[in-house]
């Protein structure tokens, strides 16, 4: 894994913190917290956040290292390998492995239990330059079920100094003194790398316009390895909205790091998967094909992962997107057809491309994917802030 | 109170968690989860909610006994005999009674105390499709005080996935992911209904549009029993807006499961109390008459109870909402006519029917009153998560 | 310090409670709450927040005794001479240094230590008329630092019963209900006073209007001193919008309390420095010039502190504003002619009235100076919740 650490956003996670260290003498907490970046992984380093002092630390360590003496696996203090969470090209198989086994530790946490207490004293800061419910509420119960407190800014992008002008990086900086990890969702592609090169704490991209939304993508194949029991040799059926659906996309980078996965592209003409996936793909040997078929498609696939046709999208082209919006709908009829194995994804919200009497059987995964996105996103929080 | 638990709603709580109970057994936790509907009310179920090991939750039952020995009363683990709260019928006169003995020892609970803890560990979520600061800080307050902690969305019908046209049953499935209990607030009639027959955890309507908004009427009728001492045998004043208050409605509904209560009505004519009440009154043999003499009512009445005059219900209509208005004003001459013990209550906000020189009196009793919607909430939120 | 106590507002924080002492017997919390501005900064006297019993109230007092004897100097328990934080004029010399001392002690708590405990249990309500993310994150990060609890408004202007017409007043005697202290920010000068008259727990005035925003002042201060190691005998250069910025104004005020500074006034013609503030500082003695050339005034003093030109202030005078805002940039020539030992510090946000290749000189102080906010309000909220 160590590979992973010698990403190009990492390099520059090294280079912020120059300024920082160039600071004069007077706080040698600024200074230590500067190099939180190169030490926070490590249970010592994040405890100095507010002290200057080395033997603290120390003690807090063992603090730590007691309250969670029943849950041996937390906490061991080694680094993990990322220093922030921005695209889904960061993740290899193996760190994707490593992930998902932390994910699977969390879902067996229980209520006021040692595990529940991993992250007490920790403050997440919750920047949302565009409104996002759904993500926001699941990344704050993430943070609360593992003991730790949130700032949250629902509107960042209107009520913040934002409106008065100020940089992205000018808030990151003021921000990073509040709070041990910051959460960001913003309306332009890239944001969160920018938001990453300033912080001197851990940034976790909560989706960055039509960039990337890498938690999502987590989420996805964790998902199917829960469902499935496996990851290799599948195939999976990719429905809806391809053009747009940075899901999607994600996804499909994603698998293609399993051996022996076949992918199905079923979305009307206008809203095709494009070529720079299509590419991608037979680069790394990985199969596909199209088809306009979603009955062949879902018969032979173990997971159909159906998409929302999104309207905001086809601007003054309604017909376009009735049309399109109509296409493809998974139904009973669907279900039909599906392997007693399969399962049914979709990132949600839905409107009727999958239709309401669908969600009682037991392949409709989507709510428990849902709820998935709870223990990828308590396992990524406990890594950046106290690391294996 | 065993009748109390054969409500509709609650045999469709039951059938709610078929769909979950049929799921694929990939999930024990959440199988465990989705029987929480029958079981949460004892300690050990809820103490589930990310387990799937039941040696575990023992465990964490004991601890929970630990630390509240002190406090005996809390926790004992009797089941509460309803699943949410959606409206004032729900409540039989001893449920009633009981849910006011535990709003008493909410009043006792002080900081750092065994019992401001019975709560830690607890997620609620506050889904507000309609801004209301003062319930959702009472509300959130509430979980607080014992412990718990809150997910919040100040606008959800803006901001959430409902703006992209998810329905109001997918959004509950997802946030139930995230939460232990749900409190909402929506702009529709039968949304909170809705809502809890979706949701495998507890739903507590906050107010839903014209509907009901029972936590207020619980605290109005707490106020009076705390104010007077007693709820038979009384003479209450209802005032001001009495055909769009649902306060003033759910109110006279809950007085009359009290014997010999007697019920005044004193509105302007563009806003009187609707039949359909006042049936109801005279078929449980509630005494009630209408009057337009405010000061002799307010001479022998034991509660003044008035309401604001809500503009919005007059549309273009102004003279009539100026007349409306001004006609009943609480002021230093009713306070002069009323007894000694009586009180004067108000749901809040007000404007000018109370004028504020009347605030000084003892027997202003709306302040206290809003205070009083902590502890029937702290009760509330205690009975649902821990039972009795 | 004595005298600090026997300010006017504290006098009328007497008055407010009047009305309440009056209240009729039936709530002896309610009574005892009413007293808290008197008893409240002793750790009995909170301790009843919710109590009517004083035994509890002792036993209490011995628990967070004991949760924190690793740091005897917290919660010593001797009353705080400010019921409030209304404005700059509150603070005599020796109150800000006692303040400052308790910053420095904040800044050095590190995670999960006993100090980031001392104010578990409490509630602090931010009621946010104006949107203000900056100042609202930065006082609720103050408040989860030290293990408090936080209600949240972000725009209680538009949200809150105000938009139904309910009186400040009415709002705060609400509020008090619910939490244990107020943050408000408001859109109207007096504001904080207003709800300090009203309120039985502490207010802390976060910005009203064109009026005061004293933490802000006091962090000003708080890093200087910190910065430079001495506030006597300094030479202060205040750049930029001086007769709107009420930073730069309550600034030169509490300057004025040490002997022999030196202050520089450089701004555009449209936006001087008011007389009212030069005529102060000449009937306290205090030396003051206005000055064009910026270079001049760089190389003399020991802080440079710009400020924003406020765009909003001009209106349709769009030139005036691109004018005066061209006018006194601090860059790198800047810089250059500054003293080795000297600061640059800045209200932030910023537009481009400092490069940003400032950023990374050690001397560039703003984002240490944000920094300290945090510890001030530290300090703030564990003075008024829990006395020194």
């Amino acid at each position: 894994m160590a590979t992973a650490a010698s990403y190009s956003y990492s390099a520059s996670s090294m280079s912020k913190v120059m300024p920082f260290r160039g600071a004069k003498g007077g706080y040698r907490n600024e200074f230590l917290c500067s190099q939180s970046k190169f030490l926070r992984q490590t249970v010592e380093s994040k405890s100095m956040f507010l002290s200057a002092d080395n033997k603290y630390s120390r003690s807090r360590m063992q603090i730590r290292a007691m309250s969670v003496d029943k849950a041996p696996s937390f906490s061991t203090g080694n680094k993990f390998q990322l220093n922030d969470i921005l695209e889904a090209q960061q993740f290899d198989r193996d760190t994707l492995t490593a992930i998902f086994d932390v994910a699977r530790e969390m879902e067996k946490i229980e209520i006021n239990s040692p595990g529940s207490q991993i992250l007490k004293g920790y403050l997440m800061a919750t920047l949302f330059y565009e409104p996002s419910t759904r993500t926001r509420l699941s990344f704050e119960s993430s943070m609360k079920r593992l003991g730790g407190e949130v700032l949250t800014t629902e509107n960042a992008r209107e009520y913040s100094s934002a409106a008065k002008g100020e940089t992205l990086e000018d808030t990151i900086r003021t921000v990073e003194g509040y709070a041990d990890i910051i959460v960001m969702r913003h309306f332009e592609s890239g944001a969160a790398k920018r938001a990453a090169n300033t912080a001197s704490i851990p940034v976790i991209n909560a989706g960055d316009g039509p960039g990337q939304h890498p938690t999502q993508a987590l989420l996805d194949v964790y998902t199917i390895e829960r469902e499935l029991g496996k990851l290799e040799g599948i195939k999976v059926g990719l429905v809806g909205d391809l053009a747009n659906g940075r899901t999607v996309r994600s996804l499909a980078y994603l698998l293609s790091k399993y051996p022996n996965v076949k992918i199905y592209f079923v979305s009307p003409e206008v809203v095709k998967m494009k070529d720079d996936i299509k590419m991608y793909l037979t680069s790394k040997g990985v199969e596909w094909e199209e088809s306009a078929d979603l009955m062949e498609v879902a018969s032979t696939c173990d997971v159909v992962y159906q998409t929302r046709i999104q309207r905001e999208r086809f601007g003054e082209r309604t017909n376009d997107y009735e049309k399109a919006r109509g296409k493809y709908i998974v139904d009973k009829a669907v279900l039909g057809v599906m392997q007693k194995h399969a399962v049914i994804m979709h990132p949600l919200p839905r409107l009727d491309e999958i239709t309401v009497d669908v969600d009682e059987d037991p392949r409709a995964a989507y709510f428990r994917q849902a709820k998935n996105g709870l223990y990828i996103r308590m396992a990524l929080l406990k890594l950046l802030l106290v690391g294996w």
